[in-house]
């Protein structure tokens, strides 16, 4: 890879040549994958990425370790929507949004951009197996990716793993390993078997060039608004590697000039799990937390980046913010009712941070923002199901329908 | 609209002026759109297209029944994924497939284009408030794509309609009314609601610019294809509105020369519920039939459309196919396990219907051919784990693990 130097230790510094089965350093600390921007700003320019005609994430191969040869990923990852919304910016009183809906990726979440990167480095690898242990998006991101490109998988859950997801998994062909025990039990299974199977290795945290993969949402949140910086990103946090990533596709285009400032990180935990959050407010180290909210996909008490998360926020002279259950409910029926959005609770985590900034009076009125949705409401209905209430139930008869609209002081008149 | 001519009686062919709120001939015929060919084709040529920087829907703009000042609505609708199914082809024994992904749809199914085009028009005509009645997609793709737009919704439902699509309906912020009886019951109740009010009526089969919603689905194939017909196109049949839809579209390009062939269609449809392909495979009018079906959203046993869908199905010279709910659950699970794609049981089943055709001979092994995914399987996750099977269980123990696999032949080797 002509525009990559290295893997690079965030803790130590230690240097590794970029080989696609690359892990952690040595010392346990996780790597950053290091750039020859001089070289990637000779061959990329705005204009070249204007006119290619790649709807997907891999349009942005340029800034992306992968080998020139290596294949885009077959499933359509990436170049999801970012919508305009006025009139929920008008009722936030900010002077503009943009959702950008990453519910629309083909598993249905944001960590499809991560996974397709896991797939192209395991066929640079010359792997036929990807493994990961996860109970959620990413486990379904990988095994639908793998599937698409003709890889197995084999993958790991902690028996707690809502039943929907494993029909995902199965139904993408997964081998599916339901460990009777925590994440802990689950996770070291996992380490186990694929050091013994030599399994191309799809762990967060762990496989440096994951972050590579979500960066690309950065790019194209910037591409999208035509290198127009915002003043604020917000997005929701669990184990640290989103925000991160996040960000490292906003330094990129700094560093290769397509953008000539820097916009500030708006990193919103749940109120009954915000580790990462917490060191930022007390500027002590990160330490574990009790993982209470039902926003199940960042729900980490131990999170497992949160080094490059904190040097993310901190970069980026970001806000945290915490929101409880309630609060995430209610941005999920905000952003439906207002922009036809329907994201997952931790998916809309972000949205209901910048709401709860707005409401403190924390976010400038001449703000511009930009709130990711990271992942579908269809994933977890059941949680939509409690938070959105009950329809009108009537027979059918019109008397009863006045009724009912009266009662609830509907006006029906068009 | 100047590339419209008028709204034509399938039935008794009684034209009318295509006005926004257009409805059913009064002879209880549905209308056509007639366009004027011969204007389209001087204004519009297949290098416009190219270069039309506009992945939605609305690039097909001069062959929509829209003005031209009338906006794109707001969600990504249209421009779903067309992916190479190499293997899947091999499988099957056929020269060449593709599959649509209909399922990354903003509300996640086909019924988006129609929804969308309906809030067009509702816009046109100066509407501040939409109606439908249905128990699934066209449903919860109203409700979104009129979030986004910025207007009301009223939609109603039998009581008998899955919690899941409620949630998105109350998620989107429609005002949902549940009716205690028949589907027949409820379509009476929201046609008595809409003459009182004079609501936007989104009802299929009767605004009969739904289906030139539907019909991008056709237009974005070929253009995905580079203008190379194939030999068929598969997919499921339910009310007869989509396959109707996706005719259209064919003949539309037909017509102003870009294509210069015609596919055949596949018409898919349940086992237990097909009258539509019934009266093709008797050659009598069709007449209702039970509706005896999982895949709900193609459990029509009173076609609204039939009369489009019939004359869609003959004009193409096309095959009609029965599946079983077995042989639909494991069309779900091959499409997954060989492209990534994840479709509820009714999206799966043109593909279902193809696999059930190779195998009694019908495809010539030098064809090429599409399959339409038309919805996703996370709105029906209850029939995905039903039919998935169930994960390896044990505790996390590497001797365990290696039991596991050697009792259910798996070979972990990488």
């Amino acid at each position: 890879m002509r525009n990559v130097i290295c893997g690079r230790c965030v803790k130590c510094g230690r240097e590794y040549e970029a080989v696609p089965n690359l892990t952690n350093c040595a010392c346990g600390g996780i790597l950053d994958i290091i750039y020859d921007y001089d070289y990637i700003k000779s061959h990329f320019t705005k204009q070249t990425l204007a006119e290619r005609n790649n709807p997907t994430m891999w349009r942005y191969r340029e800034l992306l370790p992968v080998e020139p040869d290596t294949p885009d990923t077959p499933l359509r990852v990436g170049w999801s929507p970012l919508y305009e919304a006025d009139r929920l910016a008008k009722q936030l009183g900010i002077a503009k949004l943009w959702i950008k809906d990453d519910g629309l990726n083909p598993t249905a979440s944001l960590k499809d951009r991560a996974s397709a990167m896991a797939v192209a480095k395991a066929k640079e690898a010359g792997a036929d197996v990807i493994a990961c242990s996860s109970t959620g998006n990413a486990a379904s991101s990988l095994a639908g990716n793998a599937a698409a490109a003709g890889l197995k998988t084999f993958i790991f859950v902690p028996s707690r793993a809502p039943k929907g997801k494993v029909a995902q998994l199965m139904t993408f062909g997964a081998t599916v390993i339901s460990v009777q025990g925590s994440y802990e039990d689950t996770f070291e299974l996992s380490k186990q078997a694929i050091d013994k199977w030599g399994w191309y290795n799809r762990n967060a945290a762990i496989n440096p060039y994951l972050s590579e993969g979500k960066k690309t949402v950065g790019l194209e949140i910037m591409e999208q608004l035509s290198w127009q910086v915002p003043d604020y990103i917000a997005i929701s946090v669990g184990d640290g590697c989103t925000i991160a990533g996040l960000w490292k596709g906003l330094k990129d285009l700094y560093a290769i000039g397509f953008i000539d400032r820097l916009p500030r990180l708006i990193s919103a935990q749940a109120e009954g799990c915000h580790p990462i959050n917490r060191a930022i407010e007390t500027g002590e180290p990160w330490y574990p937390m009790e993982e209470n909210t039902l926003a199940d996909s960042i729900a980490v008490g131990v999170p497992r980046n949160a080094d490059k998360a904190l040097m993310a926020i901190r970069e980026s002279d970001g806000l945290v913010v915490n929101v409880t259950d309630e609060e995430i409910m209610a941005a999920q029926k905000l952003l439906g009712t207002t922009c036809g959005v329907f994201g997952e609770p931790a998916g809309v985590t972000g949205a209901a941070g910048l709401k709860k900034l707005c409401e403190q009076g924390r976010i400038p009125k001449d703000a511009k923002v930009v709130s990711v949705v990271t992942g579908n409401g269809l994933k977890d209905v059941a949680n939509a199901i409690k938070a959105c209430g009950e329809p009108i139930s009537i027979p059918s008869d019109m008397d009863r329908l006045l009724e009912a609209f009266a009662q609830r002081n509907i006006h029906p008149e068009a």
